[in-house]
């Protein structure tokens, strides 16, 4: 169940204190133009400390590559990487080994195995979303070479929201802000937002907004790998997500029918339709439109204020957590927001190659 | 790709014109009572024409139990059930035959298959629900033997809202009105509205909400398929579903930490939080407190009133749509909600068996 | 774990004595050319009572086609096929229900599932390879749009051995004797001994040699999924099925390599190879050669003739089954062997098209 | 398809002259001591160099483990593990670019992915099953938690052959003697044709027999994933396995079923066959009797003495093969088999867990 992906499969290892932390992409077709630096790059964008409104952890995710590559092509053999982890303060941890943190995976983690490794979340680190990040930038390649591209923005920090639809804003100064926010404006907000946040010893959610274009229609199953359903479930995989929804979403449960639905178009020739409320899914299939889709993400629950909880032998306690950790995570979960789906869509490309005599 | 499931598998079968819906459900332990009068119970639950807010067509949606049952119980083997499809009104499709009507799955099942069987949806039909219906009527069964229970209500029709939480209501007066809302009074005003829908040629979305009660801590996997994950996709495999959240959901976005953190408490010597932003679930795994989540259904696409669009030959052309459809397809999608999220926790069920020495 | 194959994915389902067996195919490409004569064919030699070497049973196993299919095309949707079951004389098995047969499967069922349906084997039963047989004959259709045959033949009954390898037999003249052994001598042999097993109360087991043409290069996984892994798995699948091997096989063992090896030729611009104890299969890759393999299949265990055995309670019995049996399943599981061999070559002819960028 | 199994599941990667091999195990319960000095000591088993009948490379082949232990104990979580690759000799294989090796995969790999790492053999080297033998390692441990004991041996090489079946000879003695054949006498028979075929730079193939004892009734699925099925599929996938059969395998295909069959008894109140034809296994579900196979494998393909082939531009040539390779793979392949009988074993285990309510 550390594998995600039908026939572009991912599985990911590793916890945040042990040796390291990587994955194995199998499925990838052979020829694909695997750069390391590529990679790099994805990772360095996940990576903490950043910026001042991230961890001020440093650990330089030095990711290395070990098999499935030659001569800057991929040969059809599973890819394999690794990154080591570094800059442990493992003994943070030690007064916790005992205490179920509120809201983390303590208590469920030992409810579920009887035992766990403690150390910085173990398993349950967002350290695990490198090797997502690091896949997820081989799967790009791939969409790469069918014009496929995958971006994403943070469009909701705490209360405060992009008020403009992604059609009106442009996604490409989305990384010329630390919060990774395409509007200028509001960013600055949501940069004081979390500022105060990390003042106040609090953290923050928020919502990442992901739009992909270029894909082709007649992507996704119809049944149950709606392609929707596939890209939720690879969102909701990801730490601290609550929701998920796409198109018109949950607002557009409040539309009659006449309003939410899309006339297609003959737009010079090509079928469009004239509005999107479907987000480019219909019936679970692509239809060529834009794909848009929203992640809402829960404040992160680790806070260096005090809070009360029980440990081990139920007895009320109170803790302060240490560590070293974001007020808020969605700038950080840009990039492993963009890369699990772009493994969704470049899954779905290969599933579709079969899908006619 | 018509199969949900790791170790309790439904495959489903059948287009809504064609000879038969049904699937396999493969996994059930052995020893499961099963019972035909319960599955059928379930179906009549989701069967049409069963109010006046539902479609009139009269569909009778009788159930074949066809293996894998002996004296009353699950042997082990697979489960195969069967409903043969009636009333069919397929020359009401013959005109639609060129078209593709406005959010339905015409055009992308072309771009995905090359063809398709038009008649009445085919594969798109909500009829294939019924095999998903029937199949969790069993999965339910496996969930009375360890005391969990699951429903759903509708909490939203179009911009009617529950304004209570599922806490403050009492859920077994869900099924006292036609519409499944166990607020009575906002019930009667959601039957109004799709009333008015109706006579106004047009539809409906909303939102249902699943509550899952008595699920054990320690299910879910801690990465991919974390509960929530396979809970968001099991729902957004649901025909119409537009979005999926739990616990806090997206309103929980906006709140801090400090705030949507749930602390732990002894209750009577029971590990509890003494809220339940979590909504039962932490890092992906149950914490035993209360599942609850929310699904967003759009409008469904059928509708009476004209609408234009374009033909296979990419010419503009209006429509009527005859046909006899729901003007809100909340109510029936109930049963499926409910059906969905058992087969999910049954499943994890059995996964967690195998998680420990 | 009724489920076979990985994009051409076949579930069964079906007890002997239940109400009907039957299957779903998933993932079969739109556009195949489907024709129920075709299955109905397949299952034609496959059924009981075709010749007086086979059960006197009377089963006439008429196949229905549920969904998936339209206008004699599969759509891409999942193709269910259901064959009722009739014939039952169910009280045969009565006095067995407290006896464990020989060599059968009630033993390990019991200790499997806790109970079982004891009528005619259940789902041990070789009934349900009509399911494989009739998927089958639809994955042959997709072959045959490749120019892929696939081919079985009766090689050994008991200690009749055919001496000459296939290419020194005409595989067409196969089906001209009701043994199914293109050596019209030993096929003599074979239904002699047979005929004498059948007198002396006993059964026969023997080997099926099937032979695959037209196979492209490139076919197969190179790890866990070689082509003659997936193969030999689906062979040792079938019921009374001991062993399997490809190529030189168990024989080759004894060579050395500098005979084993197949050397590489240029034959008019074709890569072959001058010898072929590969079996058209290297490094679990198919090299366009032909593939051959056997399937060893042991004496049915169904003995008219008295055994002893015991009971639940532990008692040593003697039984005596009555019911009507094979002598000897050579001849009816001819197709089943081309089924299995059609599904896993047309699961890999898909699973090809997404191994190259 | 770069992974096997069903609960407990092994992804491998890594080719034999890239940076590194190794794998992900996942699905094993927590609990289970992980002692890397036992998974070291299996690889030991499998390294080059081990004895003067085996290839000279120099491999220390030393074993990390990255993930999914702590405290000496597996946490649930995915067991990573990784042995670097040394002693590289690539310059070895730069004249072998462009041709193509008889027997080897050299060609297929070109076929199926347009390219291939050539060195060493890339991903179809033996390299790879270091990451089944550290894997069969873990899996060992969980069965030893059982009281299941795997044992495999050499049993035939070239035309040498262990005349006594494995419950004559007392296998703890396999490990003494280079050959790893339990009979001693026939193992320096052994030891001397392998040395021979080596001076003849020719090689030798054979036969490994597997044993396992301690299985309880009830492993094993129905169907498709018969106990040995999958345990033929596990064997299957090993480099130069040419077949695969249990119990009386093709020998008893030539039985009649009145002496086949195996008679069940009451043997001081626990129900056991008086013969073991089948191999423990019935209906393709564990009996608790003893499980025996036998695995052939081909004489390896890498010969010193000059072979004709011909070469990318399809021009016949002449190679002789460097390289330092084994004149006969069955002494090292012994860990291998009982590796991934383990494996298939281990899985069923935990598969069994959920086929009861």
């Amino acid at each position: 169940m550390n594998t995600i992906g039908n026939l572009l499969r991912l599985t990911t290892y590793g916890e945040s204190h042990g040796a390291a932390v990587g994955g194995i992409l199998d499925g990838c077709p052979a020829g694909v133009e695997i750069s390391l630096e590529n990679i790099q790059a994805e990772l360095d964008r996940r990576k903490p400390g950043q910026s001042h409104i991230t961890t001020q952890r440093k650990e330089s995710d030095t990711v290395e590559l070990l098999s499935g590559v030659f001569e800057g092509k991929s040969t059809g053999t599973p890819i394999s990487f690794i990154v080591r982890n570094k800059d442990h303060h493992s003994s943070d941890y030690n007064n916790l080994k005992d205490i179920y943190r509120p809201s983390h995976a303590d208590y469920t983690y030992i409810a579920k195995y009887g035992d766990r490794d403690h150390r910085g979340g173990g398993r349950s680190s967002a350290r695990e979303t490198i090797a997502r990040v690091a896949a997820g930038a081989i799967a790009k390649e791939i969409l790469s070479h069918y014009h496929i591209d995958v971006k994403a923005y943070v469009s909701q920090v705490g209360s405060i929201k992009v008020g403009k639809q992604y059609t009106q804003l442009d996604l490409n100064t989305t990384e010329d802000n630390i919060v990774r926010c395409p509007d200028q404006d509001i960013a600055k907000q949501m940069i004081t937002a979390i500022e105060e946040a990390k003042e106040q010893q609090d953290s923050l959610g928020g919502v990442i907004t992901g739009v992909i274009t270029g894909v082709p229609a007649g992507l996704g199953e119809p049944v149950f790998n709606k392609l929707h359903a596939d890209l939720g479930a690879a969102m909701l995989g990801i730490n601290a997500v609550k929701g998920f929804d796409y198109g018109s979403g949950f607002d557009g449960t409040e539309l009659p029918g006449s309003i939410h639905n899309d006339p297609f178009i003959n737009e010079g020739g090509d079928i469009k339709t004239s509005t999107n409320h479907s987000g480019g899914i219909q019936g679970g299939i692509s239809n060529g439109m834009d794909i848009n889709f929203r992640v809402g993400f829960k404040p992160i629950a680790t806070l260096v204020k005090e809070q009360s909880t029980i440990n081990k032998s139920k007895e009320e306690v109170t803790i302060k957590l240490k560590g070293r950790h974001d007020p808020c995570v969605l700038p950080r979960a840009v990039p492993i927001v963009e890369a699990m789906a772009a493994l969704v869509i470049a899954d779905h490309l290969l599933i579709q190659r079969t899908r006619r005599l």
